[in-house]
């Protein structure tokens, strides 16, 4: 029942890939247990450093020798507004004081992302990462071309059909449908965010009847019943973030992990406190207050460097009300549990399920 | 496959239910057609007089003598804020000398609306429609009481896991679980309409772990790949609007059905512009117009009320740009199809899904 066109493609076992959640969660023990346990393991390297990118990967190759993917950030150009960025500043400084934490006055710049985005293109190739999905937009020709030559198998994220048939135009091999479900960043490049917030129930099938490549649904996928459900509507399989995020084997800070394991789903809220960009995540005291300023924040990712001190002091102090919480609609489904232990779970009642129907 | 609790309480062959959608699209034709078809038809009665609905209920029966619901919505308080009333008809002014429409200078009160709301039960009850659901709210005890004892079947119509628990707690003998790519209204009664926004993909799963009465999916659902996955996630039936709106047999505006069968699911929003509600729908002139305005218009219904020459007049104008464009999020799924050819390709296309698991 598992074998698929994309199976065949990723060379895995099973259609369950472990969502790239960048900045921690995808620990070399957590992405090498899904590989392992014949999922397909992904490490989400959006905020490394070429070095840590090569340093993971190979790390992870003492631990398995299963496909494995990476993840990474496409650049996009974006407005530095002064104004903007005085005024969220000033906002921030009394919480800075609160955890001690010193000023940030080095902003990123759109070059010097993009210079890491291409080193780490080229550390995929050199290392030989077999599979790299790509999130926020599409490489260029050039890339895609050059990661083609090495056999590189290519996944785009999309939030419309009209991301979707772009990423198959532009050469993808498989394409991650991100349902409004889902936590984390929003993967939307084309048209508007806010607005581009389909439910899986709605995305599958009509992305499905658009494109070709296989179609990975995500966004509040747990267990058996969600496979089964994003099956029948078409995907090939599933890519899950929250469920692997409170695994043990995961990187995600305890106090993130016990936030979701004891929330429900209407705790989950979209915000742009955090990063400037839409993510869905637990709403605590940070995105209550700075609701008023969601539609004026500085661009991704100047408001990402501005709250990274907060966040990690937050983390530090013991509080989750300043972190970010990542997290999908599905909270309730949520499982403290190994990754062994939630793949065997997982496949047992996907089984199950279409033995009853 | 298709036998269980829910076709075994309502009496009907297969778990499909026509949306109650009021204000038009449920002519005893399409009612009829769906019942005849083995699924359950309901007339939506949201904005019937008495008199309306009794006569509808009347002509339904010879069309029909296979059971078919009642949806009532159920009143409740709002507060008359003059200053917004004022505000919002000096906006709408300019737009109502374009289409010719008369000033509404009588507004709806609670008390009339509760009382309308009373006499529909009566009928529900004088005239023995079998199944009546509810939107937006819970019906008394009292009212719970006097319905069961005429032994109808009773439905309730929940957006988060807490609203389930309650219908459930009260005696409801199922639930509609309306996932956030549902057209028209939000049912939300508990809490923020703005949050309780939960893909099916979610709130199926979580709602099913949590209540025992049968849970029905309404949202995005068009086809046999909706309905398995609804049933994959735990739903025992499936509520389809859309699909049933753009039918032959439906009295919804020509206008409204070639508008959703040519539109995309970007072009799907959520809106209060058309009744002070948030519903979600096609975007036009006026959901754009309003938009600045979304935040502070007067309460349903009175803003529906305000709207409503509006609406009417913009049709009779053969134009969709002032019409209430109602849709779920999967406008590229609509077929203009007869009821019977739906309901067969649906059970065709389940059936076939079932097969090749």
């Amino acid at each position: 029942m598992w074998e698929n066109n994309l199976t065949s493609l990723l060379k895995i076992k099973y259609p369950i890939i472990q969502a790239p959640m960048a900045g921690g969660p995808t620990t070399s023990s957590l992405v090498a247990a899904v590989s392992n346990a014949g999922g397909l393991g992904m490490i989400g390297a959006g905020y490394m450093t070429p070095i840590q990118l090569r340093q993971q990967i190979r790390e992870l190759r003492l631990l398995t020798d299963k496909p494995f993917g990476v993840n990474l950030f496409v650049p996009t150009r974006y407005n530095v507004e002064w104004e903007k960025l005085q005024r969220i500043k000033e906002f921030l400084q009394p919480i800075k004081e609160r955890f001690l934490v010193e000023d940030t006055s080095i902003l990123p710049t759109f070059e010097q992302d993009y210079s890491n985005y291409l080193a780490q293109l080229t550390i995929v190739i050199e290392e030989k990462v077999p599979i790299c999905s790509f999130t926020f937009g599409i490489p260029s020709a050039h890339e895609i071309a050059r990661l083609k030559e090495h056999s590189t198998i290519l996944i785009g994220t999309a939030t419309t059909v009209q991301e979707a048939v772009h990423h198959e135009n532009s050469g993808m091999d498989a394409v991650v449908v991100q349902g409004s479900e889902a936590g984390g960043h929003r993967g939307t490049f084309k048209g508007n965010e806010n607005q581009n917030l389909i439910g899986l129930m709605s995305l599958i099938p009509q992305v499905t009847d658009y494109i070709n490549v296989p179609v990975i649904a995500a966004g509040g996928i747990m267990d058996g019943r969600g496979i089964m459900a994003a099956k029948c509507l078409g995907a090939l399989g599933v890519q899950m973030g929250t469920a692997f995020l409170v695994c043990e084997e995961s990187g995600a800070n305890n106090l993130h992990k016990e936030a979701i394991l004891q929330a429900s789903e209407e705790q989950v809220v979209l915000t742009k406190a955090f990063s400037g960009k839409l993510a869905r995540g637990l709403k605590n005291q940070f995105t209550e207050q700075l609701e008023p300023y969601e539609d004026n924040l500085p661009a991704y990712p100047l408001q990402n460097e501005l709250t990274k001190g907060i966040r990690k002091a937050s983390a530090v102090d013991g509080t989750t009300e300043y972190m970010s919480l990542w997290a999908g609609q599905s909270p309730r489904l949520a499982k403290k549990l190994t990754v062994h232990d939630l793949m065997n779970k997982i496949i047992m009642e996907a089984e199950r399920l279409r033995l009853n129907h």
